[in-house]
């Protein structure tokens, strides 16, 4: 059975459609959606570097578990070959301290095959 | 002789002082300062790969002999590990069309020992 009769989206097209799930607050689905099995997910923190579906899925569930969302502003993407980036700008309570801030971040994704083999986070500092 | 007294530059450091250069309209300056010798640059064009400081420094040159630059916005550094990003947005006239336009881009900077080793261009699209 040849289950590659569809035609490759580029990575334009991949972007596009993950900016578009972002802009509409579905980060998860969009990471399901996208995320190869295998993902290498890396934030800039010493330990923040995880491996596969269900970690990155995890972390994006910390997240709004953890956060008040007051906002948000997903900006891109912007690429070149196989990469792209995405600019977050995330107006959000941390509910355990109860302070507000913006997160203000860049993601730069990888593809192989179609998914996303990397994801990497880049924090405005 | 030891010429490696000083401290080294952290890659905060080094992204928050070419963000400055970059603001104050000095792009060049900024690459002169942290290139690396054998610096990769690589835009999102077919033939967009160069190789070297003298190659990085000459497409700076082209692009601002064949623009008018009217403003321009940098926005970071955002920082992960020894790589950062920069987005760029620039509202030129290209002088041959007369075309004025809106640039915006990130660019991804990885360090090596101090200097550029690797700037990569990701543009809006």
């Amino acid at each position: 059975m040849n289950t590659h009769t569809s035609p490759r989206m580029s990575t334009q097209d991949i972007a596009h459609d993950l900016v578009a799930l972002c802009k509409a607050g579905k980060f998860d689905e969009a990471g399901e959606k996208y995320w190869a099995d295998d993902v290498l997910s890396v934030e800039p923190s010493a330990d923040g570097m995880s491996r596969g579906k269900a970690a990155a899925h995890g972390k994006g569930e910390w997240w709004a578990n953890a956060h008040i969302i007051h906002g948000f502003e997903v900006a891109g993407p912007y690429v070149n070959g196989d990469q792209f980036a995405v600019r977050f700008t995330i107006d959000q309570t941390i509910k355990e301290t109860g302070q507000r801030m913006t997160l203000d971040e860049v993601g730069l994704y990888t593809l192989k095959d179609g998914k996303i083999a990397e994801e990497r986070f880049f924090y405005l500092g």
